[in-house]
């Protein structure tokens, strides 16, 4: 038994009985991995899934983890050893593990504050303290990035753009510009277990990802220092059975933020991130305004689960140290991912949450 | 359907209609990854089903798959950056890539005529040549490694040696001095799609690699450049069902290596591994004493799969040519594995030929 009375977060996926009779195919196939006939069927069916900013057709390479997805993405960039990758203060760390584990370098950078991640507008005015090879902005929250504004961005400064959009699978609109990383993880919206996508426009991308998540072969040799990320066809089946239920997945979620925000409209001192009121959240995460201490003891008081995710920012562990970082206000300031630290909650946001218990939440958490 | 009449290699995992019932009780817990229940069980029984060669307990932490277990049990050894660790050049490539991508130099070593894999002997002799930081040894085609001649080398060089013993789960006796590295993957023995083990005695190397294979995490923060190694829920499930049929799983196994010896016995031109007579493999590879080009040639005719597991050896691939490569007569000369490149033919082998599949296949080979 959970020790909370209201879970921070539930998966929602496919029970086993919507899916033994292809797992009783794959039985008959005998074929559990490698490039299998159910990962083929789910990446051309994801592919007709994902919208395009022009309608281009997108590859879809699919990972056995979103962490793989990135560093494939990075080492199949084009992009040298030792480029700058500039990051999110505020992320999943695997944002930025990946970087340092494809032998790049991370720029660590302050997000913006209406936005709680990296803009255009952003970036390019923190140009003027640090050098970049490429900026990697991060879909925070589950937050939809605005793909055509960041095409701009490329269009200005000439600097390629990469999306970790790990949480917004379903949500983000995928720019043939810009390689995208999804996360298909238990606790995303589209859960499948274990699994992440590269999608990318670029034909080279994708093929040379492809070899090197089976180790690099090419015709029986090595061609590259691959390694395993192939997803087995246990979850390509998750995944394509999680595609007939995505409507209703979606919708339950539209609902339950919808009334959250309708409830947290009401607090004086609690709010969500204005910015972004018209997207769908992975997690609810909202603004305490200095106060996130004490909201989560009284949370914990009241068996609500919270949690701080993406916190403390990356600048903020020890072992990030070393990396550049830049803010608004020049190198080593990174004000806003400080404020956030101390204000952001993480509270329940999942489908199996009652109108009651939004409504105590938010009583709570006033 | 298949191109061939007999297939090289078929895998013989648990039916989904064994593990409904517990992929119903993952639906319950809701808990699809990340150390969830199911992944301890497995640890725990897999543990147990370990043998040990002084009866130690020994550590078992679950992966992804093989490679990133072999990337993990590398980083987490205490090895430096740059040390210089021996490989076979007769093996699967993920073993010298771990090496490589865990920023080691690998050292590519010629095998033993008799052994078709590294030898204390063999090494030793070698060190005459080249100096090296770590040896790791690989259960080629699924033979055990001589657990306790390695033991016994570790005592006289102090040379640290780590086991790729991929393919020999439930065959490979663990040292408590020799991590050992083991895959799950559906090809092998004990398959359960994708999956890999490092096997350990030493807590420090087990704890840091299990955190290391979630990002490194210890609280919250990260304390190491880790990524995500995690095995699912699902894959520990057909762990467990696995195991309740590994007796059945082997004998059939042992059954058709019977046959086969018995049959290759009255072959004058083809041999197997004579010294590995006694252990049972997962793949099986003849010794056609050079003819490899028309025993292949022969058996494509008959539409009988092969396959040159391990083959070209790693010296012979391109994208390796930096690195250092020995043999007992010295630099640059691994004579051994090139001899086996135009011998060794992977021949079907698997538990779902037939008596009468393995006399034709020999009489074929013939």
């Amino acid at each position: 038994m959970s020790e909370w009375a209201i879970e921070c977060l539930k998966p929602d996926l496919p029970s086993v009985e919507t899916y033994t009779s292809l797992l009783a195919e794959m039985d008959s196939n005998q074929w559990y991995t490698n490039f299998g006939p159910f990962v083929q069927k789910f990446e051309a069916k994801m592919a007709q899934f994902l919208s395009s900013t022009d309608g281009a057709p997108l590859n879809v390479v699919s990972c056995n983890n979103a962490t793989s997805a990135l560093e494939l993405m990075l080492q199949n960039s084009g992009l040298p050893k030792g480029a700058k990758v500039m990051v999110p203060s505020v992320t999943f760390p695997a944002t930025i593990l990946a970087v340092i584990r494809s032998e790049m370098e991370p720029v660590i950078a302050d997000v913006c504050e209406e936005e709680w991640t990296l803009t255009p507008a952003g970036v390019e005015a923190m140009l003027d303290y640090c050098d970049i090879d490429a900026v990697m902005p991060v879909a925070s929250f589950g937050y939809a990035l605005d793909s055509r504004a960041w095409e701009a961005f490329i269009d200005r400064t000439g600097i390629p753009v990469f999306f970790d959009s790990a949480a917004a699978l379903g949500q983000q609109e995928v720019s043939p510009k810009i390689p995208t990383v999804f996360s298909m993880h238990a606790t995303k919206p589209f859960g499948i277990g274990e699994g992440g996508l590269i999608v990318t426009a670029s034909d080279a991308m994708a093929s040379s990802s492809k070899l090197n998540s089976n180790f690099g072969f090419v015709q029986g040799l090595i061609k590259d220092i691959g390694f395993n990320a192939k997803l087995a066809e246990y979850f390509a089946i998750v995944g394509l059975t999680q595609f007939e239920r995505w409507d209703a997945v979606t919708l339950k979620r539209e609902q339950r933020w919808a009334l959250y925000k309708e409830c947290i409209d009401t607090l004086d001192t609690v709010d969500y991130c204005q910015a972004h009121k018209n997207k769908l959240p992975a997690t609810l995460m909202v603004n305490t305004q200095g106060r996130s201490a004490a909201v989560i003891k009284t949370c914990i008081e009241n068996k609500i689960q919270t949690r701080q995710w993406y916190l403390p920012p990356l600048h903020k562990h020890e072992i990030f140290q070393s990396y550049i970082k830049v803010g608004l206000q020049g190198l080593d300031k990174c004000p806003v991912s400080e404020y956030l630290e101390s204000s952001l909650v993480g509270i329940p946001f999942h489908n199996f949450l009652t109108n009651e218990q939004i409504h105590h939440i938010c009583a709570i958490i006033k």
